[in-house]
């Protein structure tokens, strides 16, 4: 997957997703609501979406790696899952904003601490294939959060999970985390 | 300059920059225009700009660096000029694709390539602050380009410039781009 996936993830009343939890990490939530919608692209009339029982939308893409070595690219792709598999029917969409301080430091620097002091790509490969993910950047198209983090899994996954989670909230690189909000999903 | 800037640059009838030259570096080409513009932002309803004289309209964002360090970083920022200056009235807009196979790589083959390879990041410091420059992402908003690179310069800067445009287009790097346009400009 090499051509950017656009999204458009809509709160509201209609989707395949219900929400069972709707927490704020850290920071500013998002107004409650009961599902959520992936709708691939970017309407052109956002009020078209949000006529369509939609309370909110957050619009993200998919890109290439910005920080994985050739190495760690080959050990993800040799075991990661795609999403949609019929048992995964849990999820959880974890947007998250990064502060102006981690956007000032240099690749290296960010590099550095995302992958040799949080060890965040090394604690992602060890969730992996019970956890499947996919991340969407937002960041550059003026969107309230910089990512929007997917992750979809069968129930015997969701202790696994919760260890993934806390441990990512654990590491240095989560000191740049300024806003956080957890939502959790069962597909219905 | 960490929030991005979102751009929409039109071709057309109208805007500061009169077109001087026009032509493809490699691949297809856009229709002719006389004039360009620059608005920021991305309108909402694509036809109300395309009304305004427009013929086409590339978009884009400024981001975090991609590939720079720490040190590379410091040197940019302690030479770089801002776009605008009075008399560098001359410009170039240079949009850009790289191929596929460019993008399947990891960030270190990339950064390999780009900056110890082709010293893409070394060269364009030799050319400030005498030519200022903006790079604008667009690859991620599924745009035609990849990037849209905007040159800013004096007359006098003029054979430097070509010299700069000569060296980059002779990198290892270039053999990743499978599609570039050479739009030349005078501001009146």
């Amino acid at each position: 997957m090499t051509s950017p996936v656009l999204v458009t993830i809509t709160g509201g009343t209609r989707g395949p997703w219900r929400v069972t939890r709707m927490s704020p990490a850290t920071g500013e939530s998002l107004a409650g609501v009961e599902r959520l919608a992936t709708v691939e692209g970017f309407p052109r009339n956002s009020k078209a979406t949000l006529e369509d029982g939609a309370i909110w939308s957050l619009r993200g893409h998919t890109s290439n790696s910005r920080y994985t070595t050739a190495t760690e690219t080959s050990a993800l792709r040799a075991i990661q899952a795609d999403l949609g598999r019929p048992h995964a029917t849990l999820a959880a969409l974890i947007p998250i904003r990064k502060s102006d301080e981690w956007w000032q430091l240099a690749q290296d620097e960010r590099r550095t601490i995302l992958a040799e002091q949080s060890r965040h790509i090394s604690i992602g490969l060890e969730y992996l294939p019970g956890v499947a993910r996919r991340l969407y950047h937002c960041r550059d198209l003026g969107e309230p959060f910089d990512f929007l983090t997917w992750f979809e899994y069968p129930p015997s996954e969701s202790d696994a999970f919760e260890r993934l989670v806390d441990r990512l909230r654990a590491t240095d690189e989560w000191r740049y985390v300024d806003r956080e909000l957890d939502i959790r999903l069962i597909r219905e």
